[in-house]
């Protein structure tokens, strides 16, 4: 049996269900508007792609989105469905960059649809052969960063611009005293002429690898180094040069072949941030989940990626946020040691609060726990900022509620006092 | 003066529109939640975004978007805005992937936001320092493909999947013997293992290159390279060493950086195919407009590309289609020889039919006319379809009405009949 794709999508239609399935169908396999010379039925049945499941979901008053049609029958009783496709494998090949072609390409702009969402996907594991997968993933990232047990605390460097390279470096030296784990430019901060990469990377490595001498901690520096792939890979050489452990691509600026190159380049974990998924991700009537968009990246090769956090500054739901980071846990393939599982990031308007929820709803401390004012603007300071999230997590692991027990750990109760309620 | 970058956005807030604008600004360049050490007035003014323009657009009753906030003011009107911002160029560096980190990033998802669009972009010409923006543009391609004063009438390769690369080349024969300008491979349609790329163009470029030698007419085939980096400049010196004018890549699918490199070492125009883009550009509450999109791709150096045509199947309106297809043709910069215009190309159900407003509404036969049922389901066969198209628009420059100029050329009333009213 030849191996399938297999794509699920939200969709919304005033056409009969099984009728718009089959339009999906036909339009990403062998469809055209009318039938072609050559086009056989065995041809058809060997590439059609398949309508595997259709499940309707109810009736939906008005459509989410504009420009859709009406069928003919004057019927216009519009619906919602889940529907699951496949398509052989031979039809792209194994391919991301055609494999994005045939389970997206132009199905978010079919006429029959008011709504169309990419939720899922499921690749048979003969990807494994072309695409590498993340090199550290869990467990490479825990050796790296020395830390077990308990989810990697880390930070981002702010003001987001601005700052030159010796600037950036002396606000590493307070979070590397402060006792963080990671730091993490920001997306706004590459290579721009007022703090080049090079430079704010040897600027920064000295503190890290100074404080690493001195106090047998190296903490984690995942550099930013977004931009086109010579750069990047140029960037990637300097920072393991420096004695880095880590660096930051933004996967919307980059794009999946570029992300190929620089896994195959590169000795140290690459840290994937989804800067710009809010335009695919957050309307619920077209775009792609990131459950969906996670699973192409990891393939591609990143060891870590951004889930957004519980209680978030942005629009995201909970319910959403921890969707994701399960699933960044969840083996893609069966093979033993090939599930490409890697690290959620959890981040944005995170602090002591978080901790309890986010880890009854994970169910494990495999994440890495970013907080910017959290760790920043806690009432004593950087250090005590970070000393409150490890105990608010430490509680949240011994299943004693973090107002029980800051009652033994001052930072955590001014965590909570500062950072609301 | 340092050179800045301006991106228009239309937005949604409940917020007091001023105070949204400045949340943008804030959270794309020097903004955090807090205020931080190090982060100085002078610093914040020398970085920060502006807000160059703020217009109201009127209220509005339902939040386009969920997941959005309330000001705690209680005053929960909503309202719509269109918002300039600027940034100095030095806060990203000229760089194509670090400005969409700037002028996208994490916007989409401000929880002060229920609808966050990017209509536009305005880049200074410094960026031509970095990129080398279209090859060939609009005149290379005419020149490539020898022909002038009317549109380039193209189709492409149907049933998408299936056909193997002399079942193709048996395709392409009939459409150059019907007197077709242009052919494109179907975007999923790259190098799947039953339709290999090289033996594809070899046998189709066997065809084109006899039909030349005969008729001195050498027919542009868009060759679908799309793929890993590696794998497309291979692709791209297979299409070359066989004799080939064009190639042709999934943006969506390959991203910015790869299509830089691949311009750098292209020595044939770059015809960009925009499948994926509806996920982006189908709701008018988020994503991307096609004119900031395509300026994008047209400084990293597509010469070509898509902007679906007047009724067409899918779901983009009129208004929309034209408005890419002018900007296509409308310098970005305004250097002489520097506007990086390129082709439009109209496509999705066309026909005869439809000459006349595409015409009328661009204003310009500097385009690429494609038709697919169009051609091959003529009455007449696909030579009469090829006939009936150029008839067409000889009629629309000529500013006789279709049906009148029908009266006299016969592929053209049967392609009238044919193809609807």
């Amino acid at each position: 049996m030849e191996p399938r794709i297999y794509a699920t999508y939200w969709i919304e239609t005033a056409f009969p269900l099984a009728q718009a399935a089959a339009t999906m169908a036909g339009e990403q396999s062998t469809g055209t508007f009318v039938r072609v010379p050559g086009e056989t039925d065995e041809l058809r049945e060997a590439h059609a792609a398949r309508v595997e499941e259709l499940t309707e979901l109810g009736e939906v008053a008005v459509p989410s989105l504009p420009g859709s049609g009406l069928p003919k029958s004057g019927d216009a009783t519009r619906r919602a469905a889940r529907v699951v496709l496949s398509w052989p494998v031979s039809n792209m090949g194994l391919s991301l960059p055609n494999l994005l072609a045939t389970v997206n390409g132009n199905l978010s702009e079919l006429k029959a649809f008011s709504g169309l969402r990419l939720l899922d996907l499921k690749l048979p594991p003969e990807f494994l052969t072309r695409y590498q997968g993340p090199q550290f993933g869990v467990e490479g990232t825990r050796k790296l960063a020395d830390v077990y047990g308990r989810p990697i605390i880390g930070t981002i460097i702010k003001p987001s611009v601005g700052l030159g390279p010796e600037a950036t470096a002396e606000q590493v030296r307070g979070l590397v005293e402060a006792g963080i784990d990671f730091i993490k430019d920001d997306e706004l901060q590459a290579d721009g002429p007022h703090c080049p990469f090079n430079e704010r990377v040897s600027a920064v490595m000295r503190v890290i690898n100074e404080h690493a001498q001195r106090t047998g901690k190296k903490v984690m520096y995942a550099a930013n180094l977004t931009g086109e792939i010579d750069e990047m890979l140029a960037r990637h050489d300097h920072v393991l040069a420096e004695g880095g452990t880590c660096v930051m691509a933004s996967m919307n600026s980059i794009g999946l072949p570029a992300m190929k190159v620089l896994r195959a380049h590169s000795q140290l974990p690459i840290h994937g941030h989804r800067n710009g998924w809010g335009m695919l991700g957050r309307s619920p009537a077209i775009g792609m989940s990131y459950i969906a968009f996670q699973k192409l990246w990891r393939l591609a090769g990143i060891d870590h990626t951004h889930v957004n956090g519980i209680d978030n500054k942005f629009c995201e739901t909970n319910e959403s946020v921890i969707a994701s980071a399960r699933e960044c846990l969840t083996p893609m393939f069966d093979a033993p040691n090939k599930g490409c599982e890697i690290m959620p990031v959890f981040s944005s308007g995170q602090s002591a609060r978080q901790a309890a929820p986010t880890y009854a709803a994970l169910g494990s401390v495999d994440c890495m726990f970013a907080a910017g004012g959290g760790i920043m603007a806690h009432p004593g300071g950087p250090a005590a900022g970070v000393r409150a999230l490890r105990q608010a997590w430490d509680a949240a692991v011994a299943g004693v509620p973090a107002e029980q027990a800051a009652k033994d750990a001052p930072e955590l109760a001014a965590a909570l006092g500062a950072f609301g309620g």
